[in-house]
């Protein structure tokens, strides 16, 4: 793994850091895919909305362009993980506004491919609703911590979270699409949940597959009358999904189709 | 400013410390009188409490009390905060069962005593309703940094959060006591919020003052009707409420005895 803080070769943090002190940041997980970063305009969105909707002073532009594309030469494929916090603060939860934030960027070797179709499962911890924080991938991370800790068997790849009222909102890692005839549907991030720049690629790509796209609440039953259901992310894409265990039986949607087609329009791309 | 990480001087930690990439982990913030920890048992109690929730291996706890009193008695007042994280991990947010928690201790000058009774507003930053998470002091504090940046008067110490019911729930960094004749209440803490070690202080002492103590939910009408009003953190102790600002008028309970005498049972503890 190489890592940089704020540009520069190092692997420690000023303890005093809000990133670390309250979860007081964000960060894009990125894929590395021909020694560049796949959807990298997505994701410097997502970060750049996110630092404004925190008050957060974003990084320049320009130069983080050059640092990402930097780190991304150094490997074909892989993962590039960029954790941007408020940066090093006082005593006390009140930015003082004059704070400057904080960059980690790290480059990993890409993670084994999950075997697909996938094999998922429902989780007990729930995602709590707050739309001021909804839609970002804060720091703010325990939900998914305490989610992904109740499963160790490997060959479940990922656990699907609901929230308060039983809507299911996303994986732990991912989010979700569930396809019924030409209707592509995916939950809401209004209230809670990540909204993926994979997830961003997915409805904006479904036209040209003859797809409706749509963002509303699922339920249990949305699921279970699919004909389609896959989950996506920014490192692995699009990927189907064969099985969802529920209360010791199994959801298993007939078709993989729609995942397969994005996953050709993903690489051509 | 004095820091000590895993019982050593220094101060900077490891980039991969899961505080740091999902705000896994927990902190104290204790007051310092007299060179010694006020409310260390309680402090500890809350301490191990949230490790064992969050599935952290706690650190050993006569090393942490020898480590904590060492530390307190370097000021005859203060302010001494514990952060206990996860500890370093790899990629991804499932624990892998073998992290070393990461100790982050540092003393602090005792901040000035706010101007008392103290003015109070309402945020408009909700608190997000997740059982798993309720009472704990988790690094994950984004909702109480959004809250406490909506204000930068001086004069107004704390703004009550609500959460998505207008279940007024607690203050950005204190908890919230309403007196109605010999009544004491609080909000409860089950769905969100912290559950504050002066807070439990006040609830154990109550009976002592004649008052019946009372864990509920809070709504505005209830502080309307209050006799008293007061709020309690374990660096301050109790602090009675002049006003609680609310659309362009104000709140005003009559009386402060309670938090005095609660103050006076404190200072003699």
């Amino acid at each position: 793994m190489s890592v940089w803080i704020n540009g520069r070769v190092g692997k420690r943090i000023d303890h005093r850091d809000r990133g670390l002190q309250y979860g007081d940041g964000l960060f894009e997980t990125m894929r590395v895919h021909r020694r560049a970063v796949r959807l990298l305009d997505y994701h410097l969105h997502r970060l750049f909305d996110g630092c404004g909707r925190l008050g957060i002073a974003a990084p320049a532009e320009r130069p983080l362009r050059r640092e990402l594309a930097r780190a991304a030469s150094l490997r074909p494929e892989g993962v590039l993980k960029l954790i941007v916090t408020r940066g090093v603060g006082g005593r006390g939860y009140r930015p003082s506004g004059d704070e400057r934030a904080t960059r980690i960027l790290t480059l990993h070797p890409l993670p084994p491919t999950p075997a697909q179709p996938l094999q998922l499962r429902f989780c007990a911890t729930r995602l709590g609703a707050n739309g001021r924080l909804a839609g970002m991938k804060t720091l703010n991370r325990l939900e998914s911590v305490l989610a992904r800790a109740e499963w160790s068997d490997p060959r479940v790849f990922e656990g699907l979270m609901l929230d308060a009222e039983e809507n299911i909102v996303c994986g732990t890692m991912s989010n979700l699409f569930i396809r019924q005839g030409a209707c592509l549907v995916t939950p809401l991030v209004d209230r809670c949940g990540v909204a993926g720049v994979m997830r961003r690629w997915i409805l904006e790509t479904a036209a040209g597959l003859g797809l409706r796209a749509i963002e509303r609440r699922v339920r249990l039953r949305n699921l279970a009358d699919a004909d389609e259901v896959f989950m996506s992310n920014a490192v692995h894409g699009p990927m189907p999904v064969a099985a969802i265990k529920h209360k010791g039986t199994a959801i298993r949607p007939a078709s993989v189709e729609t995942a397969m087609m994005l996953r050709t329009r993903l690489d051509r791309s």
